[in-house]
Formats: structure tokens, C-alpha cells, sequence
């Protein structure tokens, strides 16, 4: 017998590859859940019927959700995580030594149990001191907190359903009155070629709360068509102009990011320039020898 | 009924869409032939069981491997494509006012029949008066020019069977023979995440014709992962240092390409800096105005 996954979206297209064993699968309070393992990109976590994470290619994620925004901000110390509860972007998030507090906060205990179990390099810095897990719904969680935070990291699943509210302006709003002055935000932001209206939802609610708002990419291999847009959101500081690659360790155990990926990740294709209003600056592409 | 196309290599992953219509299927001398329609991807093209080209996306692919090399060289005036029979490398060379001429070579004339019928927007300017389309294999071509050519862009499908020529040393060093002293190539590379075999041989096997050899990337959603790479190589101009993006026009009709992504694409991931000895210049990427 073979078992096939497939993801299909309206698109009557998608991602399929063989299940060599179903190793978890539960309906939780939020979502339906499932592990499976497969030959090339190990254990996949699924979310509704959307892949979520692979043990193959999870980094390329997680490295960019991360590092574009804590490497943006010149000392970040308190960082908070909503959804994520994986533990692959608190693990990005601890490797930076201005770190001193990550707060994590996930709706669903379950996706935390299950990373514990089946994506052991996922979750291994689940356990770090500097970590506190809170159980609870995160749009509930941002307006406890005022000028408290220094990055915030939306790490969500798809906006339907629990995650619905994580695209919304009054979430973004409450989300820039949780960061400091000079705090900076970064949120998975779908994919241009698939769901534009999606991202162009994205960039414009955000910039209801926040004065520099700008798209960057990676390539996702199990996302659908495998470029992913991340937002980014600062009450000032630009991911560009003000990043300072100096602050990058040339010893960096990163797989994906680089200092010059963080840059090149804001160079949109043509077609996407218009869902953020993001023109490239083309006068300053030219030979910087010159 | 219901007709699915499923692309699965080695790894047991890979891409399905629905089939709504086969319009046309034939073996010919040198491979299968497929067409079919689709709801999203409009018609696609697909070869041996891989998809070549759809209506959809197959503007990424076209304009990154031509207009990286044709704005890199200072004035491209005679250019040779080497596959790419349906047309669309053509059509990108032809919008560049300083290209004089273009020999296409391509050993297949289905694939160029076929996109006539079925591909319009891709094969429009096959009967452009600059135009010479050569029905031959273009291994052999290549032996017989020499200094003759200021662009070859390399539009060949996967490095197997009748395209395993086209990877090869003595290929490239014939290529490189045929190409003026300044001249500059551009090569489909195959993915960085699922083929890294065929994109480090490629690198290698370039490096034994050419001084200057570089990888650069974009997104495809419908190849393996959506990131495909794309070797550059010249013998003596840099695809990054020596474009002048005021060679440009503001009014260009691409829908990726920008001045801005012709740079940023040869920023590599961290796992992919090894697969051609392409470190990114870390200590360029601070800030410009500074």
C-alpha cells in the first residue's frame, strides 16, 4: 500500500509527496493536526491539511521570521513569539546573545507536545531559561502589554480560522503599543503568487499601526509555489538603510540567512512591487564602486 | 473524471495540478510531449514528464535567464539561444534594442510547433525578422562558431538523455570559443535544494571554460521547490560589478525582473554558497551611505 498527501488550494494544485507512516493525527480544540514521516523531507507537521513545518527545510523559515527583524534592531533583549509552537523560531531567537528574554505565546498546547516528540532540533530550545511558554490566545495576550517588548515575531498559521485575528488591524495596533519606541515586528505574510489578496491585507492593516512597513521573501519549498512573503514593521528603524551587517557573527551557524540575503530578501519581483507599494529604489541599485 | 499530473523525482515529492484537457501528446525522435490545460497554470508544457513551461509563471524563468546576461554585457548585438524552442528566451532577447540578431538552436521542431499553437504569448516573436531558428543539436552548432557571439543563453531541460551534452566541459569550452572576447553566458542550472549534484557539476564544468562563474536564483513555482538556479559565466565581466542598471529602461514591460533582483540574486542561501565556491561579499553589504 502507498499513502499519498496532497495539498490542494483553489488553485486545483499543489504539493504531494508519499507518507511512509502516519506517526500522530488528532482534532485539537483549534485544528486538526498530523505528523507524518516521509523519505526526503522527514517529519512534516500538518496544520488542517497545510504543511507547516518539514525537519527538511524548516530553517529556511524559521531563519528568515527571525533574523531580518533581531538583526534590524541594533540591541534586542525581550523578544515575543505568537504561535510558533513548534520552537523553531524561539530557537533562532536564543541564538542572538542580546536576547535576554523570549516570551512564547501559542493557542495550542498540542503542536508544542507534538514538536517535543517528532522535531526534537525544532523544539531544543524549548527548555532554555530565557524562555517563558504561555498558553493562550495571542490577540488576548498584546493588550496586556505597553512599550514592553523590543521585536515581535508573528509566526502564524494561515488567516483562517484561530489565526484569522493575526492579520487584523486592531492585532497590529495592539501589537505596536506592546513593542517599545524603537520596536520592530516581522509576520509570515503568505505567498505573493498564490494569495495576493492575502498579502496586500497583510501590508495594509499593518500599515495602520506602523510608519515603515515593507515585504521581504524566502524560498519555502513545501509553502505553495515555494517563495513566501514575511512582512516587516517598525515604528522607525528600515530593515534596509538601518541593518548593520557588522552584527552578524562570521560564525553564524545559520543554513539560509546571510547579511547579504537579509538585503536581498527586500528586492521584490516586478509583479509583487505593487502589493505593499514597495518600489525598489533603482537609482541606488547602480555600482556602488562609482 | 477527474485527470491529475503528478511530477515525482527520487525524493517520492513533487508537483499535481488537475488536468482539464490534454490537448496534445506525441514521442517524438527526442522526447514525449505533453500539453495540457489547467485552471490556474493556464496551459503547460510538459517534457518527459517534467513541466517545462507554464502560461502562468513561465515569465520568471524567461526573463531572469536572459536579461541577467544581455544587462550585464555592455552592448549585446548578436545573441544565440541554445534550446528553449518554445520561444520565450527569444522574446525577452528581442526586447533589447541593442540585440542585432539571434540564431535559436533547437534539435526538437515539435517543441517550436507546438508552441505556436498553444503557447501564443510565449512564441510571438519566433518570426521576428532578427530571428534564425536552426533545426539542429546544438553540441555540434557551437563547434562551428567561433568569436562570433556577445550573449548564449543555454535554455535546456534537465541534464539527462539528449540536454546531458549541453552540461558538459567541452561544451562550455566550445561555447566559450564561439563567444567574443567579452562575451557573457547564461545556463539553466537546475535546484540548488533538490539537485545539488547537477548544480555543483554545472559550476565545475564552467569553471574549466570561463574566469568568471557565478550562481544566480529565482523563483519558479512550478520546478522542484520553486527555486531554480542559473549560472552566469564570462570571460571577463561581472554580472553584479560591471551592470549598469541605467541600461534599464523605466518603462520596461518585465513582470520579475528589476535592477534591484539582478543583484540580489546572487545572494545565496547559506546552504548554497558551497555549491559553486561563491562566498557573498560579507563586508559590501553594509551600509551604502555610509
Amino acid at each position: 500500500m502507498e499513502l499519498w498527501f496532497k495539498e490542494i488550494d483553489e488553485s486545483e494544485s499543489g504539493l504531494t509527496f508519499r507518507v511512509k507512516k502516519v506517526l500522530f493525527t488528532k482534532q485539537t480544540p483549534y485544528q486538526r493536526l498530523d505528523v507524518f514521516e516521509t523519505e526526503f523531507y522527514g517529519n512534516v507537521l500538518v496544520l488542517d491539511g497545510a504543511v507547516q513545518i518539514t525537519e527538511k527545510d524548516e530553517f529556511v523559515y524559521h531563519e528568515m521570521l527571525a533574523h531580518v527583524p533581531l538583526y534590524t534592531h541594533p540591541a534586542p533583549k525581550n523578544v515575543l513569539v505568537i504561535g510558533g509552537g513548534d520552537g523553531g523560531t524561539v530557537r533562532e531567537a536564543v541564538k542572538h546573545a542580546d536576547v535576554e528574554h523570549v516570551d512564547l505565546v501559542e493557542i495550542d498546547e498540542t503542536v508544542i507536545e507534538v514538536s517535543r516528540t517528532y522535531f526534537p532540533e525544532v523544539s531544543r530550545e524549548l527548555d532554555n531559561p530565557k524562555l517563558t511558554i504561555l498558553l493562550m490566545d495571542g490577540i488576548e495576550y498584546v493588550k496586556s502589554k505597553k512599550a514592553h517588548y523590543d521585536v515581535i515575531l508573528i509566526d502564524s498559521t494561515d488567516p483562517v480560522g484561530p489565526a484569522e485575528g493575526l492579520i487584523s488591524a486592531a492585532f497590529y495596533r495592539d501589537a505596536a503599543d506592546a513593542l517599545k519606541d524603537n520596536g520592530v515586528m516581522a509576520v509570515q505574510a503568505e505567498s505573493p503568487f498564490f494569495y495576493p489578496g492575502w498579502v496586500r491585507k497583510i501590508c495594509q492593516n499593518l500599515k495602520t499601526a506602523f510608519p515603515v512597513v515593507k515585504l521581504y521573501l524566502s524560498f519555502t519549498p513545501t509553502y505553495p509555489g515555494g517563495m513566501w512573503t514575511f512582512g516587516f514593521a517598525s515604528k522607525g528603524l528600515d530593515p534596509v538603510e538601518d541593518f548593520d551587517p557588522s552584527r552578524v557573527p562570521s560564525d553564524a551557524d545559520f543554513r539560509y540567512y546571510t547579511p547579504g540575503l537579509h538585503r536581498a530578501a527586500f528586492q521584490l519581483p516586478a509583479f509583487a512591487e505593487e502589493l505593499c507599494g514597495q518600489n525598489t529604489p533603482r537609482i541606488r541599485v547602480g555600482k556602488s564602486r562609482h
